[in-house]
Formats: C-alpha cells, structure tokens, sequence
C-alpha cells in the first residue's frame, strides 16, 4: 500500500563520478568537449582540471524520480537546472530530491532537486515538475 | 577569429537514441527504471513501449553548447527542460540551440534549446544560459 505523496517526501543517493561515466556520457551526448576528455587541455581551463558533464551529473535525479520519490510511473514533466560549482571527474556527489509542493487540483508535484559534495556544496540546484502515478 | 555571439546563431545535431545508449546511460544515471529497460514492463505502461530517459536526450544539448554555440570555453550556467512528448527508443532526434539573449552588461547568454523528431514534433522544448567566453 503507497501512501499519497506529500510534502518532505524525499530520497537521496550518492555515486562517485567515475572516469568511465564520463567517457560513456561523451558518446551518448555526442559532448566530447575537451574539458572533460582532455588533461592538457583541462589544465589550462579556468578549472585547472577536467569536469565532469554537468547534465551526467543532474541526471543522477531521473532515478530518484522515477524509482524512488514519486516512483515507478511517475512522469517527467520539467527540469530546472542550475549548475552551481564545477563536479572534478572522482567527487563523491549525494543527489537529493524532495517533494515541495503537490497540486490538490491536478496530480501534479513539484520537487526540489539538489547535488551537493561531500563538504555540503552546492554542486546543482534546480526543481522537476512531475506527473504522479 | 572568432565573431562576436549574436542573437540567431545556432547549431544543430541529428542521432538515433539507441538501445545501446539507453543501456549506457542507466549505468551512469543509477535509472534503471524499467520503463526505459523492460519490453514487457513498458507495454503495459501509458506509453506502450520503451522510451529513452528524457535526460539522456536532453544531453545533445551540452555537446552543441559546449562545442559549437557558443562554443569552446562555455560555462553551462542552467539549463530550464521541458519533457513534451515521449522518445521510444530508434527515435531520431534533432537538437538544436540558438541564440536568444546576449546580455550587455555581463558575458551570458540565453539560448533556446529544443529537440523535435523527424516528423517536427517538439520532444523537449527549453533554455540554457551560459557564460561565454
């Protein structure tokens, strides 16, 4: 038995942004912008290193959504996205999404969604406008 | 040498969203909702059958921003989506952003960033802001 979504309903996971992630996300995204592919090149950026795919990054909030807050048959209906700070290819990042408004007219949610590092900063910030089940 | 970002520049990108993409990409996103990954699951859902993650999708935006327009030395600032319509996997989708806004005062811009099918169908409509280089 599922209990109706309310506000506070939330879910979190964390990952560390492998090499290989980013490399398979460059080939998805045709995204092969030597910023996160090219040591040398990253080097003399304003980030000093590469960085991770701020979009492989955000899509660490699909999952929570759809499997965890609301869950399985949720639909996506919108993503804000702000992206805060740079994500070096090895950071330990926790995404969490959080139900802060639900509709009493529609099934509509809306949930804050936010990736932060291990030292509380903030990584991306933004909101998901769902569909609920 | 490089002209200066005006409104109405833009780029493009067309590719197939491909099982093996799909496959990917649940890897890097922790989303292995079956929605995206299980025939039979998908077939009982509303969409019939199985769709691409719409943040997968919306990664062809990075790679054109990033690569194209404006182009290398970016900064992704935020990036607003709209999921409009589902993506069945085999779909082939057209990305493009284009220049909307150039700010005066400061180095960012505003571009519309959409991609629709082959038959012109919005699939995700929405705006990046950047910083440009």
């Amino acid at each position: 038995m599922k209990n109706r979504l309310k506000v506070g309903d939330k879910a979190s996971l964390t990952k560390v942004i492998s090499e290989e992630d980013v490399r398979q996300f460059a080939g998805i995204s045709n995204d092969t912008n030597p910023i996160h592919l090219d040591d040398e090149f990253a080097a003399q950026s304003i980030f000093g290193q590469r960085i991770a795919h701020g979009m492989l990054v955000a899509s660490l909030f699909s999952g929570l959504i759809g499997m965890e807050v609301p869950g399985k048959g949720t639909i996506y209906l919108g993503q804000d996205l702000k992206f805060k700070a740079p994500v070096p290819i090895g950071t330990r990042v926790t995404a969490t999404v959080e139900v802060i408004k639900v509709r009493e007219d529609k099934p509509i949610a809306t949930l804050r969604t936010v990736c932060v590092n291990d030292a509380g900063e903030v990584l991306i910030d933004g909101e998901a406008v769902v569909r609920v089940p």
